[in-house]
């Protein structure tokens, strides 16, 4: 496909986006942890052609789930699940590269490539969260510029394990009883200053070669994480401005790690609330808003700004100055401090432009707006396509794929129909050669 | 039911449990990578009601791939899959205690328990495997006493972890809004010599409260955790006399730690072979192991022993003396040894007995033959079922399920139909109550 597509992924968030979006009466509270409701929402998505269903992920309870659900099946499990139910569209798990062995890792994703002919792609975090850090045998959170560095070095491991099998290291010849010719199979030998790994990977290569490699990190280090190893990146912008600021800076870094300008999809996080008039989309956000309760979005404020919920008030603007704090999120803190200072709001009305803890970016209005939105977007270059985050899930999906997709479809905007099996052929993107190590690089090991 | 029955597992080992099972001419090889293969094999063994599919695992290359297919795809990964294409047979991993943290392994077989309705088991190895500790940063493997003092921890942390949300936590009312309630959501605050967990998990209790633990270890570590921990054991018996005296030995170990006579269901291994006739079984068997290369046998068999395979001569018994290496698989060791020395066999005889490498007992014959011996056993207390290993998949299992198990059921033996739902039910045991920690043990932690 030589003309530039719209790429769309889902980010399946249990009931949806809406902290309240379990408290309408047609959500069923249940749904995060009903493997049936993710089903229903992977169909739909499929039905409209998005590239992918992503799954957000922090092993550890790191919400007021007194108030609402939280991510709690464990992303591949559930994705190993919606590959039986589903035959074309992508499935993105989130999984920590701070919380996790290579190992184990780089074959839970290579196993559920193979498992969903070629749909596999893993959403590379770091995990700023402290409670994480305390169900691993830490006191403490891991300092942002250490797990960068780790992270860095256990993708290199992950994408060298993909990389261990040759494409045709699997023979199964019945005739001269060969299994596999062993010469195409080669351990990595890794010897880093946070990992040794040996290799090789014990399962042949994937489907995708490596499945798709995703990112998510907004800082300086999550940055040039991506552009040295991302195939797609999930980001948080607020403006067209800021979009293409981000694009234009993530491509210069991807150029310095000598990879093409179309290496990286930029996909920002979008949620959307649609209704068939603009009145009706404004009175849908307001029901949603009116079953937060103030108290859950001061928290969830209070958490991404990590500060204490004191110094919030309600009537005045946000705490000035307010410096990074070193082991927040930088993402959703740039990206909160961004919207409350360019209107000035105040937290109350800076709560609400959040959505009472969406985060992202939400587009409110027709079907007509929110293609318009999406598309002027695109063309500026300030996004690839989006993270779709409807407010409500299934509806808030089953409305974008049947009432919005259709007008990106006639705008000559988005597939039809799949034109591949893969994710890497939904995203453009190359199925990556395998680097087979030189002899004398494993002898330097 | 008050009658004892009968409890079948079925091993998906790839294309069957003889080495040679890929190259016979209706198999494909590469079975082991193909999720329909293991779908296929699922829902023949539904369709005979067993109990539950196991699947073996090791984090490595662990066998001769250049002459074999290996336990390739992650277990869990694919139990997931299968979750979505069976609906009532248990599923249970095997998953190591030595490379894996507990809290993300706790989370997934939960996630797994949640996602099949309360059908998932997770079978507890320490690995002791050389290779699998270099892909995790050990020069070396992990001693044989510091794996099993480490396991016991771990399965202690990972059955906290499980209890960690009361039955009832999860409330979802959308009157008042609240969600969780958190009051009964508990740190497990777990404080060891190998592992530090704060805790709760991030997931409410499964279906089943705990995932059904299963053990495989035969060593005397390997029994007292099973003794002390697990629902089911995986074991391997060559003669009725030796199931019997492990029986007797495990359950009075588990007398010790408190537990009742029937808190553990035994399920010895057992390969089979089938035909309709003697002559025929016979034949099948021949066909089989004349396509295994007698270097592999050898290999492995050497492997098994940790001797250098020089030291075994193809018409000559065993070395004598043979002392139990540190490193070995205690349960594949000791069988393997018991059926030479009892047979007087010769490493050629012995390879033969041992088909190639299943290492595991083997029946070979007619169906009636079959369902006498495993009436036999299980009549005798040898077994409460067995981890049935078909020589070849599909095809030996479909043989077992059309011929062997109507045999079972008309003698009263075997169910006829699904009782239940969750594995518990299945394999006759008790969902355990949620052990909710006192305030009081929780401030000693």
């Amino acid at each position: 496909m030589s003309r530039r597509q719209l790429h769309l992924n889902v980010n399946l968030l249990h009931s949806g986006v809406y902290p309240s979006a379990w408290r309408l009466p047609a959500s069923r509270p249940d749904a995060f942890i009903d493997i049936g409701h993710f089903v229903r929402v992977a169909q739909i998505a499929e039905r409209g052609k998005f590239d992918a269903i992503f799954l957000a992920d922090t092993p550890s309870i790191s919400d007021r789930i007194d108030y609402r659900p939280l991510n709690a099946l464990e992303p591949t499990i559930v994705l190993a699940s919606l590959a039986a139910a589903t035959t074309r569209i992508g499935l993105i798990a989130t999984a920590s590269t701070t919380y996790n062995e290579p190992f184990n890792l780089a074959r839970r994703f290579a196993s559920l490539d193979h498992v969903s002919g070629g749909r596999a792609g893993w959403n590379v975090v770091t995990t700023a969260d402290a409670a994480a850090g305390r169900n691993f045998g830490l006191a403490a959170a891991v300092e942002h510029r250490t797990r960068y560095e780790r992270a860095h070095e256990f993708v290199a491991v992950v994408h060298k394990l993909w990389d261990s099998w040759e494409d045709d290291a699997f023979v199964g010849d019945k005739a001269t009883g060969r299994f596999v010719d062993t010469a195409k199979v080669h351990p990595i030998r890794h010897r880093g200053p946070h990992y040794a790994v040996e290799g090789p990977l014990n399962l042949p290569r994937a489907p995708q070669g490596r499945p798709v490699t995703v990112q998510a990190g907004g800082s300086q280090d999550g940055r040039d994480l991506a552009a040295a190893t991302a195939d797609a990146v999930f980001t948080l912008s607020q403006t067209i401005p800021d979009g293409v600021a981000y694009a234009r800076d993530l491509r210069a870094r991807a150029a310095a790690f000598g990879r093409p300008a179309n290496a990286i999809v930029i996909l920002p996080g979008l949620a959307t609330v649609i209704g068939s008039t603009e009145a009706e989309a404004r009175r849908r956000q307001d029901e949603l808003w009116d079953l937060v309760p103030i108290e859950y979005s001061l928290a969830r404020l209070a958490g991404t700004l990590q500060i204490a919920p004191e110094r919030l008030d309600l009537d005045k603007p946000l705490p000035d100055p307010l410096p990074l704090p070193p082991n927040a999120n930088h993402t959703m803190f740039q990206g909160t401090v961004a919207l409350a200072r360019r209107d000035n709001l105040t937290v109350r009305q800076l709560l609400r432009a959040l959505g009472g803890g969406v985060g992202h970016r939400i587009v409110v209005g027709t079907p007509e707006t929110v293609a318009d939105d999406i598309e002027a977007w695109f063309r500026a270059g300030a996004a690839d396509g989006f993270n779709l985050m409807p407010d409500v899930l299934p509806d808030g999906l089953e409305t974008f794929v049947d009432a919005v997709v259709p007008i990106l479809q006639k705008r000559g905007l988005f597939r039809t129909a799949y034109s591949g099996t893969t994710l890497r052929e939904h995203f453009d993107l190359e199925r990556p050669a395998c680097h087979r190590p030189s002899a004398a690089a494993l002898l330097a090991g």
